[in-house]
């Protein structure tokens, strides 16, 4: 079966791609978005692992959203919160209806390809701080692509992460020999994972408890003490 | 109440953005879609109307698709259909899932400006050919993106035109001044309508069944059969 994967570049997507392709056997195909992300490295990423894969990769252009959306730390205009990831820190990451576009531009890149599933890495630890990362979304978004390519495509949504901790993604991502060194977390965006933003730190937790060696350069220490 | 109007430029979607300012009275900002569509003149129109009305109005760039979805007769690479709006010659100009991707971007810009309400222009017209045109997916739209955004916006979609005909879009486009010699609907782009394409025919016979004078200038019968 066809299908496209939204590939972000990071740990989730990119085993999500794997699983696609090595454990399904599914012809795949990946889309990114650049929405202006300060971690756009993370599109590289997604180029790097596509290529690991051999499968077509295509950058969305959303950029001219950036001045019109709400200023996120993911955008700009603020910090990126620091520390784990918790609602009240956290909230500050949200980018708005961020996956329902991004379900909505694949599902359209899905319908003229032929491909029958657009495939999204939300998981479960994302689900108390965005809205759009909770199965009832997942579920509401299927129906509504159901039929808005109902005779012209007839795309399905699947999320086969949304009830896996990151731990598990990692579990299995090892299982399917994942590069992962060549994925991308961090949301600061620097030269090396800075290992104290929510997604750094919630990175190295899912390496720890799922007992495999996490291969991520991170920032040593004492250059974010004296920073 | 705040809210986005979808406006397109075409008479539909203008009759709606004055629908909501002038009989509801919203706090409407319109947001329009370049998407490359051949007809690109309705940006412009969009633009007069948004003029007209004193609300903002803002062009999101989806020119980066254009390459990646399927081809219709809107985008080029194949001639507009002409004749009366039937489900086989229209089938040319679906855009596949255009309406889930635009309500979607809408959905961000409005939770991101305090607005409750996305509101689209679809009608009973479109049924037919559109499957991203009919109540029922206005109705699983609505539920996806009240879950997407919720605790982050609350926005809805609303879609007051759906069981509409076209004819009874132009009485009450009339009743409310809408200026109709403003907006853009054929799909050829040219610079009068052709008054051949489909969407031609159709706006031209909804004047006619409202009985409404249409200050619409068509090409000159002529200048057709001779091309």
């Amino acid at each position: 079966m066809r299908a496209i994967v939204l590939l972000s570049g990071g740990l989730d997507s990119s085993v999500l791609a794997y699983h696609l392709v090595k454990a399904l056997g599914h012809e795949v195909d990946a889309v990114s978005v650049d929405y202006r992300q300060r971690h756009r490295c993370e599109l590289r990423a997604a180029q790097c692992i596509a290529r690991e894969l051999g499968i077509r990769h295509n950058v969305v252009d959303l950029s001219s959203l950036c001045g019109l959306i709400a200023t996120s730390a993911l955008t700009g205009g603020m910090d990126v919160p620091h520390g784990h990831y918790e609602a009240d820190s956290m909230r500050a990451t949200v980018v708005p209806n961020r996956n329902m576009m991004m379900v909505s531009i694949a599902g359209a890149i899905a319908a003229s390809r032929g491909a029958k599933l657009v495939a999204v890495a939300v998981h479960a630890g994302d689900h108390a701080i965005y809205p759009d990362c909770r199965p009832v979304f997942i579920d509401r978004v299927d129906r509504a692509l159901a039929v808005a390519t109902e005779g012209h495509g007839d795309v399905r949504v699947v999320a086969p992460f949304v009830r896996m901790t990151k731990a598990d993604i990692v579990r299995a991502g090892h299982e399917l020999g994942v590069p992962f060194a060549l994925t991308w977390s961090c949301y600061e965006g620097g030269k090396r994972h800075c290992g104290f933003c929510g997604t750094c730190v919630e990175r190295r937790e899912a390496f720890a408890l799922a007992n495999v060696p996490d291969p991520t350069e991170y920032e040593p220490i004492q250059v974010r003490r004296s920073g």
